[in-house]
């Protein structure tokens, strides 16, 4: 085991302070001293307060809302610690943005999502760490090492409870069924798969339930939850006999209004339970929201990183 | 619409020279003249027989095996082709080889289809194109364009017959569902899901079938068979009550031959559809498989990409 | 003369699509056809929605307020243009966003334009085009080709009337006064230079005039007004015995509340010249507010780069 | 504070080795052990006759005249500590070449400090530090850290007598109106601002002196004195009744013939002021010339930076 | 001297891992663990069975044959390495492949030798050692540092002894000619030169005998024996009168059986003496064959390099 | 075969302008406008006079004596093109310099001609043109397109007569018998290779002459002739018997005062036969000196590079 001779730094951007401070509390170092101003014509102004030359950064900023200044700031902070000659520079984006844009879907789009990668690698990020993506491939987006870590396991861990024990995991379409599968190995539930399509005959788009949700408590996964549209499938699994107390768990709270809403109107849902890779601000704290913290594991994988420990034990593989 | 000035050209190295025959024959243009040497260190030569310069060239090359040996001839081929000062080379490999090393899959290794990936664009290719592979994203391994083809259409065509009307379309595992649901939609048939897994109290893996396939002949889909652990799978198809004459459909025949074996052996399997993205020799011509060809769809997006005509419609998107 | 034998196409982002379809229409193309969505979760999407193969593409985007969502779609459309296989796309942004975070101000900054730059060149811009930047060395922030234009002969004109000859030209600053030379020089008109500075024994910031304005009309010029700082400044000008109806000539109209608020409060304070590099919405058409149209100038130059004419005569240079 | 534990050496090219014998007595180190040989057909050799492996090498190269000798031998030094494993090599050029061709001055002209800084950063610098650079962004035209330096302070504080109690700071021209804004700041003299140019009627160039001089004593300030052209412009100074004595204020003493014989001539000149940034050989050893060692900057400099220690303090921002 | 503070570590790979434990033997350090699996789809996976983050590592891999399974397995383990955060790798080719396709020999070919170097920069090697090129230019191929290693002192050492004080050194092609002179100079014996051509007259090659071999007994030296053509030229050196027990010095053992069969057949000949950059399996083990261990070489180089010593001692050059 | 539309332009720098006068009347184009000037601190400047948007531009510049000025000139140049938007630049170096540094001699060295070439692919060469390099590898040194030119056809179409039927061709070093073979094939003569070398019992160093000279007139073939050391070597060639009338057939004439020196006082020496790929000025037009122009050659390749016609029958290869 190495030990690194380049001190340990743990910075924040402005998209989750909360959540920085958590991990450099776990890791028993102070949050290095930094200011992102926002000017008055909508620039952003990024300052280093300390000196970082030869240092190891761990930069935590997870991109949700607004993602485009997140971005943007993230990639002039990487400019500042160039500049100032930090050893080397970790960018940990816990909700990593544009991760749905990772491919053309409909032809002469951008894939937003190596856009992102690009400019990380250009403006030097020496790694970049990241939780349950949307498609594990974008791991090769990249040629600098990416830590992909996952919530499975915490999440899981909610679930593993008398009260589930005749639950079903349920991937909300055909896109998600590897996630799902993982789940249902490490509770051992059976797996139900929802399948939206268009006949040819139709246009309008229909759900199938592929496999045996009836009398069964539906766990619905995803890795991330915005305008809500998940919450409308929940008919179909009923429709199909699903045993009432529908439960979520979802990595990236985005939360959208819509989403708020309809977690509020509908009774079969039970509980949401997600972590804090983004900010849980207090009015998005719906009464059926867990919120489980994520700041052990990335604490977790910082110290083993810097300590040159073994992490393939922590990443989200196979 | 704009026609490129600089002349079109088809090359081929020696991975498939007969579907590069083919696919020239199609577009009315000879095949460019070249010649690729197997030294007998095991070192590969390459040699252009013609003027290239200023030329668009396509180079037909699905890398099957043995792999190494293609790839690195169609490295050689590039730098051949630039420093013959060809105008553009676009590379056509409709098996893009190490497509399922696209992540990490236990850590530690390596990211194969990127590095493929950094090779191809490192040496001047200045667009891709590949049918079917595994995962969407290493679209996303470039920063040129990509054209990912599907085989989709031309496989699932074979099976607008009145005798699979009643068939279902099994994806093999969870990772292949989004591929399986494309072809329950377009031919309007039920989804089936296997799932394999080890569950916490016993170390041997089962293959659950999640969906309902009792009564319905089974339609597996794939994009690629290799040794043909799929066919070990019907078992548990049979298991579930499924009809007599389960059939596959999958893009690439790799065929090894612990497949064809297993093909042989099993009198519940009907019939293979595959298409000649690679090369299938005498001693793969089972009389289980049907071998469709994929050439006219290379040579149709080839003549678009040429003449500048919109090529999103021939594209598997979503 | 040569004329490049790939269409010309002009298309626009969300910045500014009034600017893009003014030139577009003194150019007589019509506007490429694409659509940028904002996403609830304030994500960018971008789509082509015609084709662009072998194109050369012209995008107009002038980096204004929300900056960040602007240069991120920039980006994004950069990436579909490449993925389409545009044959060019020249970046014609005539109000260059992060041009005042050109060096280190302070130390432990970021240079932001040098990363505005590099994102530019890396997502395979080929050439931008921009108006009056703050600091001209920017243009070697590129190794690709950069035209700088200037609003100087167009805001200059303006002031060509028997009203003036008794003006002076002020430079609000010492890091101006080269632009206020160049506008002396072309109007014939006196200089004047404030120099704002602190003494070694005071900490207050006071305001030097240096040269002559007893008697004489101020033209105040600067590149940009964002919050109107430079308006505070007339106190000085008048308090050296400046004739009144003070005139301010300014290419870019950021005008942010503060500026238009002082701009009311002023009775000094006669007319404010600016260009239509940025939006000037409803709710900034102050009756002071003088707006030139950039169109003409951005239309000739695109149209003199893709015919292949010199352009040298239009930058703005020594 | 991190203490490196890669050896610090300080090397020499030809350009300037009395001035890197300076700072490495200074900072205790003796210099490191290299050979340049101009061969008889005019190529350049260098060889490094120590051992450099992971050491952080410090190459203290002004480019002045040869430049071009001085340019390559910097890049051939590059290249041999790089294929001889230095750690990091960073460039001290104390007089930046080129620095004025740091844009397009009159169109398809190389933007030749972009050259420069892209032959550096190809050839592995790691960090580049200049003193006074006539532009500040050409800090931009590099994505590794830069170091701006600044004798202002230095020369600055030899002015800070009583007999210049009645001075003021004289900019030759509008472009170095900033610099001369600080040294009238850091020494609480007025600001008098040059301003030459053509009105559209003449073609016969006038030097407009903007700002009150009369019965002060100038002090002239520029970044370097090549030709001496300034000198010519005293008459204007003593036109508008400037007192006797004037001084300069310069840092870079590149002292071409005719500038000494200019310094020669005029009576009304008194000091020519200048830092060793580049030799000062005995023939331009003129009796009005004070020379300023840059040598304890420079290894003050060094020391922090191979410390760990905050610069930002000594460098030339705002 | 500098002793890294990042652990050394000796990896191989699949080329010849006989070679790796005898380096790692004589530098006393266990050998890494790593797993390379040819998969019977003729893919390679590598997979590092330890943490290596922060390490130095090399990894030795001569590639002979199959070439091109060799060359592709190091690129991976490069990717495999970065990813899993090495701190540098150096990458030991005593045989380099592809080295005789250096330049295009007959136009519109590749530059094999320098896609090689492309490769394995753009993965990353930080460094890389080889033996005996056929071309020392082939050193600029990279911009990483290279160590050209000579197994010429070795070789020569074999033959100082009385047998041989009347023999002559012969090389087979003016190509050779250089490396012949250092074996003469080193041995200090008489320098004879084959030299094969074409007359304007004739098409048939003839070999030419320029100098004395007449009563010598012939040394012939080369980089590397294939299929043994060179023993086809013994003939003209015996109708030039040379003494009986001809001997040859090579490097690379590639040994084909035409070479194998050649060696069986010509009684004239006495020894092939070599060394093991390349594996030397029982079927090559010829009586006539000498085999020389070339790891103390390396794991001198190694040691010395990774201990911040002196190397170039032990580097071909001139 | 391809016509370009992008126009053809020949431009020259300072290097030779005669030779670019003479290969641009061959092609009936007029010579480019551009000016260099060598400012008075030693900088260089260079101005393009007229426009160069979307052709074709041939840049002749052989980089001989003050060879850092004319190579750096080439880099403006380049820079100057590419911002001024050329379709693309060919950098026609007749001599290229620091070819003889094309690799570590003795260690700690650049490889300067790596140097060289990372600089002009750096700054956009499309292409280079050189003749009779070196070293043939040094064509590996870039990845865009070189035409490797010879003059051997040339030089040894000037000894076809019958006075030359008895000589000799002589390598003047090992290293050259590569080139002397071409010519002793060409030319149907025998080679002669001599050979310097110490013992290892004495310090001074012997020529020894390997093949027969005897009663042979010596033709000395280089590639290079610089200060003349070949000329000391035709002793050692006398002493062997040689006949007299020696002559060199030497390709670029670098010319230093001592070989002009020794040319002067060695009687045994008839003629000198070189190209005029360097400028011969009057003062080096030596009686014995014969200068076959270079420009058909080039004017001839760059006809068929811009015609897209066949190069490689023109090239040397082999």
């Amino acid at each position: 085991m190495v030990e690194s001779y380049h001190p340990l730094r743990i910075f924040s951007g402005m998209a989750h302070p909360e959540l920085a401070a958590e991990v450099a509390a776990l890791l028993h170092v102070p949050l290095g001293k930094s200011t992102t101003r926002r000017m008055p014509d909508s620039e952003t102004h990024v300052m280093l307060d300390e000196v970082v030359r030869d240092q190891d950064i761990f930069l935590i900023q997870p991109c949700g809302e607004p993602v485009n200044d997140h971005l943007v700031e993230t990639l002039l902070y990487l400019d500042a610690f160039r500049r100032a000659s930090a050893h080397s520079v970790s960018v940990v984006m816990p909700y990593f943005p544009y991760a749905r844009q990772e491919r053309m879907a409909k032809g002469r789009e951008a894939i937003s999502a190596r856009v992102v990668a690009n400019m990380l690698e250009l403006q030097g990020a020496r790694r970049v760490i990241y939780v349950d993506i949307h498609n594990r491939a974008v791991q090769g987006f990249f040629n600098i090492p990416v830590d992909p870590l996952s919530a499975l396991p915490l999440l899981a861990n909610y679930f593993r409870t008398p009260e589930f024990t005749d639950a079903a995991i349920v991937s909300p379409d055909v896109g998600r069924a590897t996630l799902a599968g993982q789940y249902a190995e490490l509770l051992n539930l059976p797996l139900v798969v929802m399948h939206k399509r268009r006949t040819s005959f139709t246009t309008t788009e229909t759900t199938h339930v592929v496999g045996d949700i009836e009398g069964r408590r539906p766990i619905i996964i995803d890795d991330v939850m915005a305008g809500g549209s998940v919450l409308k499938q929940v008919d179909a699994l009923y429709d199909a006999g699903a045993a009432p107390g529908a439960c979520l768990a979802i990595t990236h709270p985005v939360l959208l209004p819509t989403a708020l809403a309809r977690l509020d109107a509908d009774d079969r849902i039970e509980q949401l339970v997600v972590t804090n890779t983004l900010p849980v601000p207090p009015h998005k704290r719906h009464p059926k929201l867990v919120v489980l913290s994520i700041a052990p594991l990335l604490a977790d994988i910082i110290y083993r990183i810097y300590r040159g420990d073994s992490i393939s034990s922590q990443l989200v593989l196979s």
